[in-house]
């Protein structure tokens, strides 16, 4: 894997894990950077959040970035607040950077204080571990997640590199940006092509997968583009401006998919795709409604083509619907239409049992209405791993 | 246990369940009743359903009552609709009424036909076994409830008596009536009154209950009030009107709990209740999504006092929220006022782990909003029942 030039990242243990896992991850830049990024819908941000978002909009450029997983600083009031400020304050004084220029991000527990003092006494190691690979960054920032999330892509033609990391297993929600997922090129851009490149790239990936409808306090998308000297800066003009966009949207959309993958408990993916519904609205509250449904959700888990809860989510959406031009199909096979049962196919009971990727089709046959969503199954993990997560 | 007068149940196995255990069950009233409904939101409504509205919805009186389980007859498209015409017919005939006079309901599987033949053979032995008490009804229209659910109540001014029988332990969901309800009223009642007095019930009782968010394509609640002879029908005016809307509200209330209680897998009841929105929409926003979380349900199975995750879901319902005004207490004690955490009292930590039934207090103090909602945790059983429950 070929990581972007002038970038540096490291990721170590300052105990804010009581497990003693990498906790604290940390990125600089030798050039200032470009950042875009999308942050939680939650109305109740996480202090870091609301930090990184007045940071952001003032247009300023960063060098430094500071992660830290086991507790979000969610919930915290105006103390989570000042302890954020001093966290960067730090950051940037052991990176050698201005606080101006170092934009922090938490993911864990809500509600729980930032033990400060862990995070300061391992900013030294933290610094010192620097190296020229996201490997450790990757790992330092998960919480529940069974292993790093990380894709990469070369834009040839501008000679540049795009890596990207994420992290997240629980709280995703197809209402906004979700987890937490860190873009590093290392190439200038224009800064409002930039934004609207990003906003694209996570309509089209991590505003469409879900795990269980949970939205977190803490979800942040952020993409550093770095101003590598005597280089063009990409705009929408610019001829690779159509290069580097789809290489931002491959990047999100491997890791959005890598996320749901790995979602808590996960033992397999569902896309749903719907079609012909009466406008796009309909079809994104169709496609939700399955993807949200616990019932779906398990039956995919028990290997059970139980297409009947997939009808009953499309008639509970609230989307116009006509049963007698109605199709549903799993799988390739199709199981309703007509008006009526169209029988289960051997085919389709052995993919339910055999297969880790299962394709839910529904059209509804009224107009020209589309959506797609990503999602995984329910199972028994999935309630140990929430019911225990705390202790 | 008082039973209403003149009425008549069964309940009996037709082999539609292949478990062989009871699945058809029979109402049979003396008199002429006067029949108030409410029915799924689902657009993809079952053949039942769409049958028993328009019935209903003709301003007739009714004598009879078919209920099956096993298979709902949903999705079943125009074969579905006749299958229960038959059914209803064949019914008709064998408790000597007219096939205008009776109401049918079904749940179980969506997607299968209707064994009609197993059914047909079943009404004699249905009809045989009429009896004044709704015991062997109650277990009849069980699908995956641990136990049947019955609750009666006597207006003793007008000498009657009221028994609301429920099943239902899955698809639960607060948009709308839930499950299959039957009520069953021995005294004359004027029509509109009784319509408006069960959506008022409805809206106090099954409208604010979730266990899983899923929306049924068969859910009922009907109420059956006859025309015993010589007595005067009870409407707005009636001096006994308030006494037995209260009942009906007791009723549908306590069967609500009792759905809730009997959850798939639940191992606890959690009553959310919120207040100081700045109106109702908002709080009940907030207590939608709060009873909604997978996450805050899978904390209560742990016994885990996480109140994180509710303060999360405060923020994602899309109410009006100032993180400075909110106060959040479980079981009655605070765990976030103030604008920060208040700490988690021994006191919490012991009511988690040895209470079965939890209040989640959430007070936005902003204005007069006020919702409650009651649902029930998520254990790993949910997942098993679900996932098994087609095999």
């Amino acid at each position: 894997m070929q990581f972007p030039k002038n970038f540096l990242w490291s990721g170590v243990a300052s105990g804010v894990k009581r497990s003693g896992r990498p906790d604290l991850a940390l990125a600089y830049s030798a050039f200032p950077s470009t950042v875009a990024a999308v942050f939680t819908g939650n109305k109740l941000a996480a202090a870091p959040v609301v930090e990184a978002r007045r940071r952001v909009a003032t247009g300023g450029k960063f060098r430094g970035l500071i992660v830290n997983s086991g507790v979000a600083n969610a919930a915290t009031g105006e103390k989570g607040l000042e302890t954020n400020k001093k966290m960067i304050a730090s950051a940037a004084k052991r990176l050698g950077l201005e606080s101006e220029e170092v934009l922090s991000a938490s993911t864990g527990v809500i509600g729980d204080d930032l033990p400060l003092e862990k995070i300061e006494k391992a900013l030294p190691p933290g610094v010192d571990a620097l190296e020229e690979t996201v490997n450790n960054f990757s790992k330092a920032i998960m919480t529940t997640d069974s292993g790093p999330k990380v894709v990469s892509a070369e834009i040839t033609e501008i000679d540049a590199r795009l890596v990207g990391v994420a992290k997240g297993a629980g709280m995703i929600n197809p209402r906004m940006a979700t987890m937490l997922v860190f873009l590093f090129l290392d190439h200038p851009v224009e800064a409002n092509w930039w934004q609207s490149t990003l906003e694209k790239a996570c309509n089209s990936s991590f505003n469409r997968i879900s795990v269980d409808g949970d939205m977190s306090t803490n979800d942040v998308l952020l993409a550093m583009a770095s101003d590598i000297p005597e280089r063009e800066a990409v705009d929408v003009d610019h001829s690779a401006a159509g290069m580097l966009r789809g290489a931002v949207e491959d990047v999100c959309r491997n890791l959005s998919e890598m996320v749901v993958a790995d979602g808590e408990g996960a033992t397999c993916l569902i896309e749903v795709k719907v079609s012909g519904a009466s406008d796009d609205p309909d079809a994104r509250l169709v496609a939700e409604e399955i993807a949200g449904s616990t019932l779906v959700k398990t039956a995919f888990y028990g290997g059970d083509p139980n297409w009947g809860r997939i009808f009953s989510s499309v008639g509970a959406s609230g989307a116009r619907v006509n049963s007698e031009k109605l199709k549903i199909s799993i799988n390739g096979e199709t199981v309703f239409a007509a008006g009526g049962p169209q029988g289960i196919t051997e085919k389709l009971e052995k993919s339910m049992k055999q297969q880790d990727r299962h394709l839910v089709e529904v059209d509804l046959g009224l107009g020209g209405g589309e959506a797609t969503r990503l999602t995984c199954d329910l199972s028994e993990e999935y309630v140990r791993i929430n019911s225990a997560y705390r202790s």
